[in-house]
């Protein structure tokens, strides 16, 4: 998956660089991108879809990452406010993959692309089906 | 608890500062030295007593932080070397407190002194006496 | 600092818990508490001051922590949306210390109180008055 | 790079799952691995080339990261040790990537593979060519 392409429906998130985020090369730590791609695929899924990852988990369904990607353009720096591109590029009953778009909001600037993905599976660690009442509402939100 | 004072058995150990442990002030961020007490607190129970963290709570014994503290003398910087020394400084049966000091291991400059303060509960969250093999140990290597 | 009082004019910021901010006893790592600190400073700067932190930054004087000190009270947990409240509750020429309450937005209960001091120094790291036109601007919101 | 596969020589570095690294669902948070993999690059260049990463820096190239990935294949759990085994993939006079299995120590299971690539830059952050003394001390500890 070299090329990673958002597709609608994509939900923007804010979120503000703090000193914690950052490292002594004066930008945010690479790492700390995987913070944001959770901040995305959590705010995507509350606001697109009404159901909050936790509500997930509470059905007895954990959706643990099986694979992370990104790719870095430019930096993110101190203070800058950062806007968290989402949206589900794959989807079956058994796995979901998110991508990402990084983008500095002042400038739209696009600092970093990246995707995760997702298998589904049960408290005893089985890939199990996501539960129907969620799989509708994605599909109803999501063409893919 | 102004006067921070280590008293044995202290548990000395090396920790090699990484890129995600500082900020882009170039120096370590100010919230990872509860990491670095962690690792003290943690090591000095497995060095010092034979028994490790996991055991207490497999135990169902708890320890969670109730306090924490520390004080910055100096910056611990990208790739520095760091001594992090552990003792315990306050034991009854349901609480215990550790203090520790923060030294570049290269010249000795002390660069931080802290504390953390733990209470111990059982998996009801209720306080509960620390299992007695434990006090036991804990008592057997520190006179306090 | 035992009894940690916030006074007017009081900052509240609120912040999503995610999962990176939790750890394996299901609950927010203690060490953590201090990034939501940061934010809550920032953004008390910010919103009752009208300067960011990078201004000062740039202006020539850092505000680097000297004291850290976190009182945990309930566990948060992921997915809890927090209230990050922030006062001023010192200030110098040369110092500022930030008081902090951290609540569950949702029932208000308190989970952890704290503080950080600061120094006022120059890019040289000597002690240096705060620029007055951050000190006047400090001064017109805190009565301190 | 969807095979990942290490050539010799290959750096093992043990390190300890701390609570820190760890998320409330008890395993090590994905971004983590991320920190695992910085540990292995820089002890593989200290330990194989006799240069730290540091000593790179202040001779004016930075190595910064543009891509990044991780494959996920078993958990690590709080105070597991685990063992970074790190090689370099790829070498030119402008890019490194370091190849990076992540496993149990205590059992070998194989928990996670991955990798990062990394661009040599000047401090003005144009592609500058990798010093010479560090280019032929890697190659002459790598064949690729």
């Amino acid at each position: 998956m070299n090329d990673i392409r958002l597709s609608p429906p994509i939900l923007k998130y804010n979120y503000r660089v703090i000193y914690a985020d950052t490292d002594a090369a004066g930008v945010v730590y690479y790492g700390n991108y995987f913070r944001f791609f959770e901040i995305g695929r959590t705010e995507f899924l509350r606001e697109l879809t009404g159901i909050s990852y936790k509500e997930i988990e509470n059905g007895g369904i954990l959706l643990p990452v099986t694979e992370s990607y990104c790719r870095y353009k430019a930096s993110a720096r101190y203070d800058d406010l950062l806007e968290i591109s989402t949206s589900i590029v794959k989807l079956s009953k058994v796995s979901i993959s998110f991508a990402h778009e990084i983008r500095n909001l002042k400038n739209g600037q696009l600092l970093a692309t990246g995707y995760t993905r997702h298998a589904s599976i049960n408290r005893q660690g089985k890939i199990s089906a996501l539960p129907s009442f969620v799989l509708d509402k994605l599909k109803e939100h999501i063409k893919s």
